[in-house]
């Protein structure tokens, strides 16, 4: 047997997959990280939603939608270590980051005007605090990287000084990986006077986070990677209730107002984190959100990060052996305290080498402009699979069966 | 035969109800105003959208769901009268409403600060825009209406001066039911210098809107009403062409780019429409809309408006009968071409008589302080219907069955 079979037999996870549709057992999938599975139950979710909205009509919102938003975020605020009142779900990652963006600079200092990130940022979230900090009359300021890997605490820290009113990153990189430790940034932003906010989308599901313990402020994240939520689930968001009556919601819609029934025309904002949420939410796609997220937490966020190091370990060192002769470079941390749950592998060829991939029943995805990303998804992936697309990677470069695949359009995933 | 089932009989609409999921026929729905029906197809578009998900997982984005909302834009913009490429699907109504209502006076001449918009429309939608103008500088002016059903065009006309940046209305009125001449106030609105942003919620799918034949600049609205979307179904956004490259979303998300998957720091928006999309769209709840736009599509907004007028027609004139000397007093508009597609009906009773009909199968909904309305959906609602539901809410009186019904907490439909 091999290793990797060995390792998937003593794997206390194992039987998660089975909570999953599995419908192409031969296929690889490791982008998880981008559109993690379908729960089986998600099916009868849906099937549940849409017979309520059929048969009980408008009745369905006092049957159980009208507090959906906050019932799923109080389940969510588990996985983030933040008290249920604190989290929601709500519209999209960058319009909650938009809105909690402009109301921490609305709250600063008038001194305080400059948004700090890093360059490693998803680059709509850069976009969206560029255009935050702009309207606040201030500017995006951003830690550079050294190596395209990592951001130094150092870099960051020489970012920060008394015009920062707010700090806001990316937990996890989405290309690189990198993970920033949650708790010491928070620390540092806070000894300079600023509020920290963070994007968990890259790290929600698959690693124990501790917003409460770290005295995060402030954070957003989707739901659709390893919340297994389905494609543009509801995003979620949370802000410290020591925060809620400080803060004011820049888009202040119907669902987030006090008593939204009575329909005033002065605004008075809803008590508690519902004043962070705008219109009234999709439904269908948020009661979705359930099924994936009732399984992380059965599963058990430690758990659950546990295996995706021993699988990003296992990773690198296969990569290390059969993929670093033929010309791979590893793009992610190798201290895996610095890393999350995917794996980029650099090649100068790599968007030829991710198709050609996908013909062999592998599916990574790909970053322009050599990121192979492996995304390790603990719930469902196993370690054999991990060999397979190793080999399968390999196979193709001693092949040259990327030779030809065309690389002019950007892929689509 | 009664007069109700000769037009029933007559109503060439008639065979669309038998495309909607009715589990319990007794029931007469009142309320589609606020969630329309389901469409029997839209269970089936949910397995094929949930189906693409656990079978094609993220290659599902280039299989469909990548245009999605720009497909059902372009379906769409046949109800509205605009070029398929003015419309597109995303966020909530109040997301949508912030980000053009901001755009338009982030373009505006200097000494235009001020929003105009008058005391009917949505409370939600005037927190939005008072907090878009208080950002920019300025203020919300409103226009008044005398008798708490209308707004005169000379109210509306000396609200507007030379400091309006945007005329900002609700297409028709979310209580009274009180219609907007569109064209007429997108071409006084344009007389002054401002621009003219339509909220279509309460119209769209009930009516033909001619944006394009207007000149109007901007509108949004939701998909859950008359579009038989679903709950908190995605809302729609129309830019006019002309507008597409002067105006600028002010939370440019990554699905709001141009070639989002090249990941670039630097964002350029997207070509067209498209820009004023912001983060991924929830796939589930946006494919359902599909099913209600093609209905309303195949039944053609000219023959459902006529239905719509003859039903409010039949539903006021029993009213004035059976319901005034009950107490009830029509807070509709008379006249037609001053309505929309739903009926208020204002008692001081109000609260405790739309509970009592609905335990008499009769369910339409309530808006303090006195408001019930009672909606006209053509494409599900009957004549027999309205008879059925003027007989009941007569006997409620007649019988004193709302005695003794609680009225001390607000509704949540």
């Amino acid at each position: 047997m091999s290793r990797a079979a060995e390792l998937d037999r003593a794997d206390p996870l194992a039987r998660f997959r089975g909570e999953f549709v599995v419908a192409d057992p031969d296929l690889v999938y490791l982008d998880g990280n981008s559109l993690g599975r379908m729960p089986r139950r998600t099916a009868e979710i849906l099937r549940d939603t849409s017979g309520a909205w059929s048969h009980r009509l408008v009745r369905g919102w006092e049957e159980g939608w009208i507090d959906l938003d906050a019932r799923l975020g109080a389940k969510l605020a588990v996985l983030v270590g933040a008290a249920p009142e604190e989290v929601t779900f709500a519209d999209s990652t960058s319009v909650n980051l938009y809105k909690l963006a402009t109301a921490a600079l609305d709250a600063a200092a008038p001194g305080r005007r400059t948004i700090v990130s890093d360059e490693l940022n998803f680059p709509s979230d850069l976009h969206v605090l560029a255009g935050v900090a702009a309207r606040a009359g201030g500017r995006l300021v951003l830690a550079r990287s050294a190596d395209g890997r990592e951001i130094s605490p150092s870099a960051l820290a020489g970012a920060i000084d008394r015009e920062t009113a707010l700090v806001a990153l990316s937990h996890v990189a989405f290309k690189s990986s990198f993970r920033h430790d949650l708790a010491a940034v928070t620390a540092l932003a806070h000894g300079a006077g600023a509020l920290v906010l963070w994007d968990l989308s890259h790290s929600v599901g698959a690693m124990p986070i501790a917003l409460g313990e770290a005295g995060a402020d402030l954070a957003v994240g989707c739901g659709y990677k390893f919340l297994n939520g389905g494609p543009g689930a509801p995003a979620f968001l949370f802000v410290r209730r020591a925060l809620h009556e400080r803060l004011r919601n820049p888009i202040p819609g119907w669902f987030g107002s006090d008593r939204p029934f009575d329909f005033e025309i002065a605004h008075r904002a809803a008590e508690g984190i519902r004043r962070f949420v705008t219109g009234t939410p999709p439904i269908l796609s948020l009661a979705a959100v359930e099924g994936g997220v009732d399984l992380v937490l059965a599963a058990g966020t430690e758990a659950i990060r546990r295996k995706s190091v021993a699988q990003t370990e296992h990773l690198l060192a296969l990569a290390d052996q059969a993929l670093a002769p033929l010309g791979f470079e590893i793009g992610t941390p190798r201290d895996p305290e610095r890393r999350g749950s995917h794996v980029s592998l650099r090649h100068p060829e790599g968007l030829r080498i991710a198709r050609a991939a996908r013909s062999l029943g592998v599916l990574p995805d790909f970053r322009r402009p050599d990121h192979i990303r492996l995304g390790v998804s603990p719930l469902t992936t196993s370690f054999v699979d991990l060999d397979v697309a190793v080999e399968r990677l390999a196979r193709i470069l001693r092949d040259g069966l990327h030779l030809g695949i065309p690389d002019d359009e950007p892929p689509v995933t």
